[in-house]
């Protein structure tokens, strides 16, 4: 039913590889972009894609980290990560790169695109409609919620992020900064705050990442997903 | 397609009627008992168990205040409200005589209930799941947070609640402590929080309630409606 397609791409130098899924008629159609977890381009992401297809949306899952770090050690890739979110600004080029990436697709019709993202990738998603990116929602799966420090902009997209309440990096008081960030920004948003769930809950191999509070949850994996299958209906109508 | 029936009980001392909206044969399916807002019964809740009747379950609009302050005076039902909130046992001996009622209704599967409540009624609901009440979810539409004050039970029902970020009623410290009280509960949890909204938002005739921070959001109506259908989904299989 549906197939991949590897797009090898450059950001300021960087090789990047990113990973389109779509149907095979290669017709244009609406378009969800992924950004994976700090592990990068997986199979759990492209399987998320391959999910997408099937309710005739086509995805992209995006590479931010470049083709040297596929097979990384978890070290080394946190070491990315952290040098990824030191610079929130250039980040934040990266990410409108990967926006542009997806609207030169053929079959990506280019108004008509969602940002979704896991972990790290949740927080990048963010950061898009933060800077007022011409998105249709932005959608963060147990992302990191820290502000980027820059400019505030008006946030068209809408907004939603799924939360694993007992998530160690985003305790309490970073979901209410996140509410009143939002609404100053004039954003349509929501936050789905799942009790008892920690951070990384939509990967059935959370656990083998190691780490306290980090763990897959299958009914809030489940929970997330079919609400994120509504937000789409609903944006894409 | 469905029919409405009214049932007068009788709660210590005090005349009832609730509403039980089914399908004209009878059957034994699950049920969601809603308990109304502060105006008590009325078309609203009765349109909303029409719309459950017509996916499968059947609904009872549940009198919580008496015949006789139907048609009563926002000002009234007010001063009906808080005297029933400043004794939130014998609340919860109510609503646990609700919960009896429909249990004994032919019509009712009685191990397939679900209680869902609006605005007053939301913390009513929320108060028999923390009763440990044996129903399958308890559900809260822009419901009051105030933890009852009585001694702490195991949670055993799912419990979701629907909440506008602007509601003037719930500001997010109570929204926070709630997150804190069901996970000490052992409960299954879930919050919705949506931004820019208001208290009441699924009532298209909030803004008559004349109260500053009430007012209805049809999106806001659209996502907790769809949400909650995916959770009888979810209980009811």
């Amino acid at each position: 039913m549906s197939k991949d397609r590897a797009i090898p791409h450059d950001f300021e130098g960087e090789e990047l590889e990113s990973v389109f899924v779509g149907r095979r008629d290669g017709a244009a159609r609406p378009t969800v972009v992924l950004i994976p977890t700090v592990m990068g381009v997986s199979e759990l992401e492209k399987g998320f894609g391959r999910q997408l297809v099937e309710l005739g949306y086509n995805a992209l899952v995006a590479d931010l980290f470049g083709t040297k770090f596929r097979g990384a050690s978890r070290d080394t890739m946190f070491g990315e990560l952290n040098r990824l979110k030191s610079d929130r600004a250039a980040l934040l080029r990266r990410m409108r790169h990967v926006l542009e990436l997806a609207r030169g697709q053929s079959e990506v019709q280019s108004d008509q695109i969602v940002v979704a993202g896991y972990c790290f990738g949740g927080m990048c998603a963010l950061d898009l409609a933060r800077s007022g990116a011409d998105i249709r929602a932005a959608v963060s799966f147990h992302g990191l919620f820290d502000p980027p420090g820059l400019p505030a902009q008006k946030i068209t997209a809408k907004v939603v992020a799924y939360h694993g309440w007992d998530d160690p990096m985003v305790p309490p008081d970073k979901v209410v900064a996140l509410g009143h960030e939002l609404t100053a920004a004039g954003s349509d948003w929501q936050i789905h705050a799942y009790g008892n769930v920690a951070h990384g809950f939509t990967n059935p191999n959370a656990h083998e990442i190691g780490i306290d509070g980090v763990a897959y949850n299958a009914l809030a994996a489940e929970r997330s997903w079919t609400s994120f299958i509504n937000l789409l209906e609903e944006v894409f109508g």
